[in-house]
């Protein structure tokens, strides 16, 4: 029977989840929540998702009624239609959350805006499936550290031990964000070393890692630059890294002089071509000639789709927590095998 | 039986229409032309559509094998298997091509880069899809003429005439071009009136209209700002303009303050919400609470998706040459619900 | 006597003010206000301008000393040492201020930001400086305002009438302003016609006159498109009005394609290059080359130094108050080779 | 006697150089150079430098009298007329050059868009003034590279060693260039590690740095995230690598969070309130808390305006040339107070 996870909030990480499982099928979506009538209820109608309150209180749902929609009930009453709950809320309310999912005997996901102390226990595919199996509750990480693990973690797996610095080059704003600036500036992030690099330590400890990031004005992607040291003995060359990565689950390498992908303009422009809804890219891309090993220190550059890159992730992790595909690899081929069959051929 | 269709060109409109006209069921895509093989190609291969090359030298259709790509022979070959061709090449080439395809004895469409001369006819569905039955070629009009014929048409339907000026703001570049600026700066088109709106008056000569440019920082849309003299005893309210448009084939007219969309970055969010392919968004955007009828002059705002809102006119303009749909209302109706049963629910 | 003036908010438009101020040999700043010690102090101190505290309240004078800056007192007392004040808060705080500097017995000149009917009578240096002479309070038109101000006049006073119509580009933020969008978009102001343009008849009531607004991303200009209605019989051609705005004060005409100043971008590095603080032009740029009178139909661009083009007219709207230069000709030209003189040879 | 200089070239560099020489008391512009008549000799005449013709071609020189300006002759005159010359050309001219400033018995200084192979040696104030001494031709090193000098030539000169990678996030185009992208993207350099850091051993061989670099859609400064190893036993703490910052030259420390200059935008303005001419700052920018020590590496951020910060440089290089000034730090003093007497109170 399939695994019926209801999706808490429904923005722009949960309109994309809901789409992911949706195309599973050993999954189903029972429910998506929405504050009030608005676009976002009219969308998940059309998927024919069932449209619930994130409230409880009676005068909240009848607003949707008001407002042309059927709306099946408060955040409880999709609780007890679901054995897992994806939380996408928006704010940091990771701690009230949790303590209704458990309170509701529910498993539950949490996104990487809530802090890895929430539920003690963070996840990527990659990383960390194995230890999250059967478990309660977990947080799938950040957009920005789920693409670090995609290309590290195999080159960890390779050497056994990996020291790492990278500057993150982050977008100011999502596309669809019209009021965040800045318009002609770049800010950097003034607490140094970030938190953005020593969090993929939560889902891999034994990477050293540390990072420091600045804004940009562009709101289609994040770029990393990654300096990786190799332990002495590693036996790899610029040639096998690459390799390494093309056999590397949703990591794309291209050649950006060769293809002329050669900024996020460009590879974006790439996944829009490839037809995913929303124009998603759910992989990591790596630039081919971006990627150079200079004696035992790797330098490389890697493009983040924000908006999508942790979807497929969350789709895995409720395989975990519900303890139902116990191999990692066999779960991210099931889950970007129906993704693709649906939307697109990436 | 179906009409074949070539696309001589498989760029941005070019690959755009190609998908357009699969998803007709009285049309098919006879095959695609590309200079060399490139990712595009790979675009082509994998949707089924056939591979040919834009010349009919040997050694340039052999370069595609070496890509590793199947090239089904060279432009002349593809005219000899199409009923009719849609130009969708980058340059100025289209004196150039046109005597071809009057050689190969194809009716031909050409796009709005190319000058009115060259066909001594053009097209917009709505404006002018009658006189364009069983010519011998066609131009449709540019994505900011087909906007301007989509909103300006029904009113001048309704008044019996209409004097127009408009000031269009133009993204300086399409998404997927990163060496275009400018950065920081608005560039006005200096040669004044601009070309842009009176070239309406080639699909509706009875409008008269003038334009000014300005190119600004932005990817996305284009954003008119219309001014319409309506003439005396018009019976036209804010509010009936309104419905008027409402009832409009590919018009979208939402209140900005109510659905949040107030900038060309949350319509075009909307629009990768519906779920086209690339996030297209072939409707002209209006804003209701953007438009205002004072006295006899009609004020208002639309924006328009550069990259696609000419795609389902192309469609129509081949019902046209062919004069197998006579009715613009019935070809439009047919186009538009063919592309959204195949690529999302707008 | 130098007439002593006190600016109440030394920030984007007060520290121009009072430099401008402090260029000229008939008026001598009496004090800038800072709500508490900042960078802004520093620059104050280094001008040798008294420094006082927008509040009288002496726990937020004193904290001035705590940041390591001398005090002159608060508010009261910089009014008590002056003969007009120049209110360049930031808020709208004018109805409040007001009051206080009429109990002061001070004349008072308020900026765009503040609404017409705070003194019911408004002011740009060609348009009405007379109808300002010996006036308690008025208030400088905005910097788009003054903009038409300046181009729209010298037609008026020589056709007699006129009617316009235009499109106001804007830039969504300011130079060393980082935390406004958008980044990637255009936002139409929807309410329309806009505020703007009718704005400019507080000034020149026998001016008929619409605008349209949008925001775009840039930090540093705007540019109006401008569609002029002339009067039978004007007798003006594009060459002769183009004389006419060559002859005119506080506009520069420039040919686009000759000068290669084709952008905003262009024409500010051409400002930086005059070598006025700031990089400042505080005349109104219009493109030779992008006007053109087409029958009674005059087209125009025009770009406007949103930062910097009020800052003159706060000069002269001090002497058309103090009643100390009738002739508003004679005032532009003292204010602006005194500020040349100081800041550039524009 | 005074220094006769010579400025071949007078764009975004050259007209700087040639300011910022005209403010010294020991040396003098000899003369300036453009291509034709244009508004860059607009500016040489109204500053009072003699103006000269790239070429030594008549027609070339004859030229300028048509377009209204007094030529005073073609290279070779300006040579006859310096004892040495500051290359500013825009293309990679240098052989040509320098082979003609030889010729002329002229010493020559380059700048860092020549490779450091033309002259064989390269300089910065503060790293080899010393070993420029007497020196036929040098280069100054680029604005990337001057500014990583500032900051890290002081540090080694305290630890005795250093180990540095840094990733360079650079404006894509300059505030007066309206024609280079991209808009709305990120573009890495896809030649890793990059050439911009170790550009730095051209002027301190002690320093091993590695660098990566990406260009992103502002036109204000660059910034630098720099790693940088200490040898075991430096003695410093993130306080004491503040305080000898504070002590550099042409190094400003300033706290982002207590001063509100958090992004580029705002350290701009901070430079335009300064009042140098085109509001430039010359000196580095670091961020005081952006800047920690953990255990022996070092992270920090820096802006670079890359209009400026090497026109001071080529002031002491043509000192260190003509051995006037042996100290760089006297020569630097020198240099700086000019400077700020001139053009502003940095």
């Amino acid at each position: 029977m399939a695994i019926r996870v209801a999706i808490n909030g429904y923005g722009t990480i949960g309109k994309r989840v809901a789409n992911a499982i949706a195309a599973q099928d050993d999954m189903t979506v029972a429910g998506v929540t929405k504050t009030g009538p608005s676009f976002g209820c009219e969308l998940a109608v059309r998927r024919g998702f069932p449209l619930y309150c994130t409230s409880d209180e009676p005068g909240h749902i009848t607003a949707f009624s008001a407002g042309g929609y059927d709306c099946a009930g408060g955040l409880s009453d999709l609780l007890g239609a679901a054995d897992v709950v994806v939380d996408c809320s928006p704010g940091k309310m990771g701690g009230e959350n949790l303590a209704r999912y458990h309170a509701a005997g529910l498993k539950a996901i949490f996104q990487g805006g809530e802090p890895h102390s929430l539920t003690g226990l963070s996840y990527s595919s990659s990383a960390n499936h194995e230890a999250n199996l059967g478990a309660d509750a977990t947080r799938v990480v950040s957009c920005n550290t789920t693409g670090l693990s995609r290309t590290l973690v195999p080159l960890y797996d390779h050497c056994g031990s990996l020291k790492v610095e990278c500057t993150l080059v982050r977008r100011a704003a999502d596309p669809g964000d019209s009021r965040k600036g800045p318009i002609n500036a770049i800010k950097p992030v003034l607490k140094v070393p970030s938190h953005h690099g020593p969090d993929l330590m939560t889902v891999k400890p034994e990477i050293e890692i540390n990072s420091l990031a600045v804004a940009v004005p562009t709101t289609i992607m994040h770029v990393h630059s990654i300096i990786a040291d190799l332990p002495k003995g590693h036996g790899l060359t610029t040639e096998s890294v690459i390799e390494m990565w093309k056999e590397t689950p949703r990591v794309i390498v291209m050649h950006g002089g060769d293809s002329r992908l050669t900024t996020t303009a460009e590879v974006m422009e790439m996944a829009r071509d490839i037809g995913r809804k929303w124009g998603d890219l759910h992989e990591i891309f790596v630039w081919e000639d971006g990627a150079k090993l200079v004696g035992d220190r790797l330098y490389y550059f890697q493009a983040i789709h924000q908006e999508s890159d942790v979807v497929p992730e969350n789709v895995d992790a409720i395989r975990a927590l519900m303890g139902t595909e116990p191999d990692w690899r066999a779960s991210v081929a099931r889950t970007d095998a129906a993704i693709t069959a649906c939307y697109g051929t990436g």
